[in-house]
C-alpha cells in the first residue's frame, strides 16, 4: 500500500476536487428530479443528495472502508444538500434546463473518476481495481439516480458514458504507476473524461431510449 | 462513543420498538405485494422481508457495522417472514388494504425512525448523523420496496415522508444529548412521526404519481 | 467459525463452480442485455458484469467480508467480462435468444445457490443464514439486472425462482451439518434447483407480467 494522502496541498487539492464532483452531482440529481419528475423540494434535494454521494459510498463499501467518507464527512453532507437547495431555487430561471443536467453530469463523472481512482489507489487498491473503481464511482451516483426516477441507466445506455469515466481514471492510475501524484494529472484526467462525454453528446443524438419492456411476446 | 445499550429494560423497549416496525413493514410490504403487483405467496412474502430489513440493513452498512443486525438476529428474520405470511392470509378479508398499506407504513416509518437514530448514537455517530441515519433506516425499507414495484419512491414524491422520519429521529437525538434515553423519548419521536405523516396523507390528495418518464421531446 | 476452505482438490472445485456460475449469469445478463433493452456493447458487457458479480458482492456484504472476493478477485472480473463479450458476439446466431437467457440465468441460480452457501458456511455463518444467503446469492445478480432494465424482479414474479435456489444451499447445509463437504453435494444441489427452476418455466406459461403500476384510482 502505497500512502499518497500525504498533509499539504496535494490532499487539498483532491478534496477541492471531491467536494465540486459532489456539488455538481447535487446540482445534476435536484435538476434532474425537477425535470424528470415533478418532486417538491424534499424530493429535489433528496435525490440531489443521492446522486452526489451514492457513487463515493458505493466505492467505500467495495473497499470495504466503512464507514463510507462521504457520509460521515460532514463537507459532503454540507455540499450535497447546498447543491440540492441551489438547484431547486434557480431551476425556473435556467433556460436550458437539459443542457446543464448533461453538463453537470459530465463534470461531476470526470471529477469523481479521477478523485474515485485516487482513493482507491490511497487505500491500496491495484491498478486494474482503481480504474474499475473510479469508473464505478463517476457512474455510480447517476445510476441511482435514474434508477429512481425509472429511467433505463445512463451507464447502460449511453455509449459514451462508462468509457470517459474509465479514461479520466486511467490517466491517474497510469501516473501514479509512472511515480506521479501531481494535481495536474487529475485535472488532465477530469478534463479528458469531461471532454470526451461531451463529444459523445455533441456527436450523437442522445441513445435513444429503449422501448419500455412489458413482457414482449416471446420473452 | 457514549454506549447506552445498558442490559435492562432500555435495550428490551428498544429491542420490541424494532421488532415493531420490522412487523409493520412486513405486513405493509407484503400487502404492496398483493395490492400493486399480484404477486404470489413467494413474492408477497420477499417483498414484506425486504421492505421490514432493507433499512436497518443499509443503516448498519453506512454504519461499518456488519454483518448487520437485522440480518444476523433470527428473531428479525422471524417477525420479518411472520409480517408477510399473515398479510398473505388475511389480504383478502382486508376491506381497505390501502388505507392499512398507508397506516403500517407510517407506524414502520415512525418506529424505524427512532430505533435507527438510537442504535447510530449507540455506535458513536455524531449528532446530526443520527438524525440522517434515523431516517435513512425509516425510509430505506420502503424505498427499495419503491423501486422492486417499479414506482417512483414515496420518498422522493411525497413531501411528508422523510420530513416526519427526521422529526422522530430528531427527537430522539436532541433527548440524548439532554441526558436521557428513557423509552418514553422514543415513544414521542416515533409517535410524532406516524402522525405527521399520517396527518401529511389526510390533508393531501396523495401526491399525484408523477408521469412516467419515457424520453419527453427536449431530454 | 470451522474453516472448511482447505487446500487442495475442494477448494478448487468450489472456485470452478463459482466461475462457472460467474460465467453463465454473465451470459444471461449480457443476454438480457441485447433482447430486452438492445444496449450497445458497453451497455452489454456492463449488464453482463452486474449479473454476473452482483450476488455475489451482495451476500460479501452481508457476511461483512469486505472487499468482496468477488470484486478483488482478478479471476471474476475476467470471466465476467469474458461472459459480455462473447454473448455480445454470438447473440445475432443465437436462433433461440430466450430460452438461452433462462438456461443461463437457471444454470447460475444452482451454482451460486450452492457456493454462496458454501461460501457463508466457510465464513461462520448458522445453517439458516447459510441457506438465506445462498438464496440471496442465486437470486441477487438477478435482481439487479431486472431493476435496471425496469423489470419486476424474478424474485418476486416468479414463485418457482427463490425456491429453486433456497433448496440448493438447503442440500449444501444439510450435508455440510452430515459432515460432508463433498463436491458431489454441491452439484447435486445445484443439479436440483437447475431441474426445479426448469420443471417452473416449462410446467407453467411463464407468470404474467404485473400490471405496470401506474397511480390505480385508489392507491
Amino acid at each position: 500500500m502505497t500512502p499518497t494522502l500525504t498533509p499539504g496541498a496535494a490532499s487539498t487539492a483532491a478534496l477541492v476536487l471531491d467536494l465540486a464532483g459532489t456539488f455538481a452531482f447535487a446540482l445534476n440529481g435536484a435538476l434532474t428530479a425537477v425535470r424528470a419528475a415533478r418532486l417538491d423540494i424534499v424530493g429535489v434535494v433528496t435525490l440531489g443528495m443521492i446522486t452526489a454521494l451514492g457513487g463515493g459510498i458505493l466505492r467505500d463499501i467495495l473497499l470495504g472502508a466503512l464507514p463510507p467518507a462521504t457520509f460521515s464527512d460532514w463537507r459532503y453532507l454540507l455540499v450535497a444538500t447546498a447543491g440540492g437547495l441551489i438547484a431547486f431555487a434557480l431551476s425556473r430561471q435556467l433556460d436550458r434546463i437539459t443542457l446543464s443536467i448533461t453538463v453537470f453530469d459530465a463534470l461531476g463523472l470526470g471529477l469523481f473518476a479521477v478523485t474515485g481512482a485516487a482513493r482507491a489507489l490511497d487505500l491500496g487498491a491495484g491498478a486494474g481495481q482503481a480504474v474499475l473503481l473510479g469508473g464505478i464511482t463517476a457512474v455510480g451516483g447517476g445510476t441511482l439516480r435514474d434508477v429512481l426516477v425509472r429511467r433505463i441507466p445512463s451507464v447502460l445506455s449511453s455509449e459514451l458514458y462508462a468509457v470517459p469515466a474509465l479514461l479520466g481514471a486511467l490517466v491517474v492510475v497510469v501516473a501514479d504507476r509512472l511515480g506521479s501524484t501531481a494535481v495536474a494529472w487529475s485535472l488532465a484526467g477530469a478534463a479528458l473524461a469531461f471532454t470526451v462525454r461531451m463529444l459523445g453528446v455533441g456527436f450523437r443524438i442522445n441513445a435513444p431510449t429503449p422501448p419500455g419492456w412489458r413482457g414482449a411476446p416471446d420473452d
